[in-house]
């Protein structure tokens, strides 16, 4: 390794996005069939005259993007197929099969895969996903888990990141930060049982922001609502960043900023009640802008749409596209600019 | 993890191939589209009429598949795609995309990554694939790399595992044995640099055999060569375990039996010198049966495509099928049945 040690770049000091961009410049493009590779939530590859393949791969790590100690593997298995589905979903595509990668300790037993296995099933068996291969590999210590989930979409239904407008009404399904909520109380939780091993976590009152974060449900019932109402959002992405990271995100790739309405935020009650329990500095807004995990997607429509959603109790219009920057206007009308200072973890 | 280790069966305990048996029972299948899923070189999703798409994905584990005191990680990185690749061509198709999914210690660098990008790159441009996406996650302890290769393949030439019949000639590409070599020489010069740190490793005469480990080649020339004979073998796989292990797979496919002609197993003279050097009671037969990582390619034709292949330097007639057992024949014409003991590594 000596080699490479001069003039040595830290990891750390480069995020995620600068990373994926510089070690993935310079490659060709070879294949007429690529129409997108690196730089939306999935690759998509021509597949006959009217329909598109979708291709996304994501991994979750032992100890970085799961803690054994609160985790059940039912729910990790569930949880790795339920995030790379949601990629699916964020280019307005339907997933169809799945290849799991799992590297895993001899720690664990046959009958402990057999439980992430039961998790990957049920997740299959909810969303219609075959499971059509994968490997199996040991590792020194600890596990690594891999899901690539194959789709299709109607050509002139695939949604890009790309492609807002200005005026574009922006739009976000179910609520935001419960995930990271979920998250606080595990943690919160872990520390308890640590200093007093005797004392049962207490979890009784925490189911739903505890599911949002343990076990995600990618948002296929948008997709199926956007289908029957006839709409082509303009562009899309899943939040698993972060509202704000997302957004930003979507302003990037359209060339475009936008107004988001703090109080048009939909945040559940659970999310407020855990943070105010938290520390009373904690904001829900601030969980809702920058917590992980939530895997709800975010869209823009034509504001031609507006009709065909203000019924929709799922889908919550929250600002507009503009032409100046990526704000957030509070309920006073000072405007904030929004900033990726998200709850950085693995999943994209 | 308490609940799950009452009745606890160890990973060890099971193969390989037994544990993703057990593991992937009872799936349902969903998707009409889907043609093959667990248990060949990839799995198999129809595109349109006359095309089919081909996926697999493989993962390498660092101080399990690499051992970083000794693999370039550029040699690393076109390993992992080339190994995927190598699948791919095991189902007479062509490899398009790529996704990496990279999960790595903080030990690294930027420019060590950069590195293992430049050999995946590489890999991509050797072999005309695109790198169309892919994850990258931070471990705790060090690398775990996951390729998932997506291709094509004409559905009136797909070949799959399964397929042999009774008299088929059995063929291998290259020559078997030669990979493991290399390993056991790296093996051998590593013990020895623990042992005398100050003495260089003496690589210089094997760079046949090293290059065999360390940078395998996916053997494309071979499905190239097979469509302009137009050969449509009966069955094929690739030979990642030993030809042992691959043999036995396609018999079990096929519910046949083999005569494989000891003396015609193509073995280069470097393996034949590394055995002999490494210990007088190594066999080259041995490694040509049991070493992994050739990375060759393994089929069955039928007779009369016969003259179609025996002018080939690339292409060897190594036995035929049978309707008994699966059996080596020796020199001596004693018959020894073949079992699976191959160098078990994690690469299929």
């Amino acid at each position: 390794m000596l080699e490479y040690e001069e003039g040595r770049t830290e990891l750390k000091s480069l995020g995620k996005f600068a990373l994926v961009e510089r070690l993935t410049d310079g490659f060709d493009k070879h294949q007429s069939n690529t129409l997108c590779g690196v730089g939306d939530d999935c690759a998509v590859i021509a597949c006959h005259d009217q329909l598109l393949t979708l291709a996304t791969t994501n991994t979750l790590v032992e100890g970085i993007d799961f803690d054994m100690s609160y985790t059940p593997l039912r729910h990790l298995g569930y949880k790795a197929v339920a995030i790379a589905i949601s990629n699916i979903a964020a280019m307005n595509g339907t997933p169809q099969q799945v290849m799991i990668s799992v590297a895993i300790s001899n720690r664990y037993s046959v009958e402990a895969l057999e439980e992430l296995y039961a998790g990957i099933r049920l997740c299959c068996n909810r969303y219609d996903v075959d499971l059509v291969g994968g490997d199996t590999s040991t590792t020194q210590s600890g596990m690594v888990l891999t899901a690539t989930v194959i789709g299709q979409v109607d050509k002139h239904q695939i949604t890009y990141r790309s492609g807002a407008k200005n005026n574009d009404l922006i739009c976000v399904s179910g609520d935001l930060g419960s995930a990271y909520s979920g998250l606080l109380v595990l943690e919160r939780e872990k520390i308890n049982f640590i200093a007093n091993p005797k004392e049962q976590p207490d979890l009784d009152s925490y189911d739903y922001v505890l599911e949002r974060f343990l076990k995600p449900e990618p948002r296929m019932d948008i997709v199926q609502f956007l289908h029957e109402k006839d709409i082509v959002p303009t562009s899309m992405i899943d939040v698993s960043n972060g509202l704000a990271s997302e957004m930003l995100l979507i302003c990037q790739a359209g060339h475009c900023g936008c107004n988001i309405y703090e109080e048009k935020l939909p945040i559940d009650y659970q999310t407020t009640r855990v943070c105010s329990e938290i520390s009373k500095n904690m904001m829900p807004v601030s969980n809702a802008l920058n917590g992980g995990s939530d895997y709800e997607l975010l869209f823009t429509i034509a504001q031609s749409d507006y009709d065909k959603v203000k019924e929709s109790r799922e889908v919550h219009i929250i600002g507009h596209i503009t032409d100046g920057d990526a704000v957030l206007v509070t309920p006073q009308n000072t405007t904030i600019e929004l900033r990726a200072q998200g709850f950085q973890n693995n999943d994209d």
